[in-house]
């Protein structure tokens, strides 16, 4: 494959959602080849069939183990329906979220073992792993109090989580960042949207020069 | 835990579950506990939502590693919700169908790797592995015979296979015999029923001899 593959990462409440969405059109626009913007399990039926299942509300007896096979596998089949072709293609595919989610989330937030998720989820990627992981991060009391203030509608099982859990989930993510920190761009999500969104869109136009012209300011 | 984990394995077609509707009540009449007969995905709403993805006829686009990671996630939730219970209230649980279907389906039949389904099968047991595993064995033109006979009206995906995959699967559980012989019976499906169920009966009773009594002939 020659394709670029960048995902983003970090916990909920951390602005992730917000930044895609105003860097992308700034992506978009850079870029001297195709970009195709994803998240799991979009676009494949079957991993959205899968996806259903995960956030049904009702599936409160559901194991974290029988979850993390379950993430493992809407990604497996989103990657051979998605990413995989397009990065076959040459293209620039940016996902939100990938496997580190499912080591943070489901490896430490519920305690399954970050070893263990990572593992699973080779066989789920043959060893697909991203070229750069920008990983939006900010203490967990701030990324929760974004969660209250713009998520109250929602009600997802996943988000009946505690403030315990959610240190954890964070201290996976600084941790993958410490281990592969080549590939993990750490980037400070508590300062202002638009000054996060240019930290993106700089580290990306400097990791891939050729493919990426820097914006006129 | 310590109750007593029977499952029973074998290629399509081979009678496992003509088998099993005559082997059930033998067993039920003999045995000094109670015994909880299931198949994967029974008893588990999760576990059913799952095993719906992965028998969808639409489902044609599926990958044969999410196929893997489903049947483990089904597999999963299962054990925690229904057989794991059993077991540790001193039960007899007789499985149609384990790990062992894994590794023969995905892992030879569709060429997954043996090894490699296995492994994700380990993280969805944490170890837990059958006492006794009767495998039910005939040629594979034994067994395909008897699908064409009896199982015209069934269309589901994952018959839709052809003679060599059927091949493999066998290969693949005769080699799982061959290499757990203490845990794995091979009893020869050619017989006339009657007789494989008194064998399957008979290899029960002999290794359980305190928990089944032996049938007055």
């Amino acid at each position: 494959m020659s394709g670029i593959f960048i995902t983003f990462e970090g916990p909920d409440g951390v602005g992730k959602t917000s930044v895609l969405k105003q860097l992308m059109p700034r992506l978009q626009q850079a870029a001297r080849r195709p970009i195709l913007e994803t998240r799991e399990p979009g676009g494949s039926k079957i991993a959205e069939e899968i996806r259903q299942v995960l956030l049904d509300v009702q599936n409160t007896q559901m194991d974290h183990r029988t979850e993390a096979l379950l993430f493992a596998a809407a990604r497996r089949q989103h990657l051979v329906e998605v990413v995989n072709p397009a990065l076959a293609a040459d293209k620039i595919v940016v996902s939100d979220r990938f496997v580190d989610s499912s080591v943070a989330y489901q490896g430490a937030g519920h305690e399954v073992g970050e070893q263990a998720v990572y593992d699973l989820n080779l066989f789920a990627t043959q060893g697909l792993t991203p070229d750069l992981t920008i990983l939006l991060d900010a203490p967990v009391a701030v990324g929760l109090k974004r969660i209250q203030q713009f998520r109250q509608d929602q009600n997802d099982r996943l988000d009946q989580e505690t403030l315990a859990f959610h240190e954890r989930v964070r201290g996976a993510y600084l941790h993958l960042q410490a281990q592969y920190p080549q590939r993990i761009i750490k980037i400070d999500a508590t300062k202002p949207l638009a000054e996060v969104v240019t930290n993106c869109f700089i580290t990306i136009q400097q990791h891939w020069p050729q493919d990426f012209t820097e914006e006129i300011v």
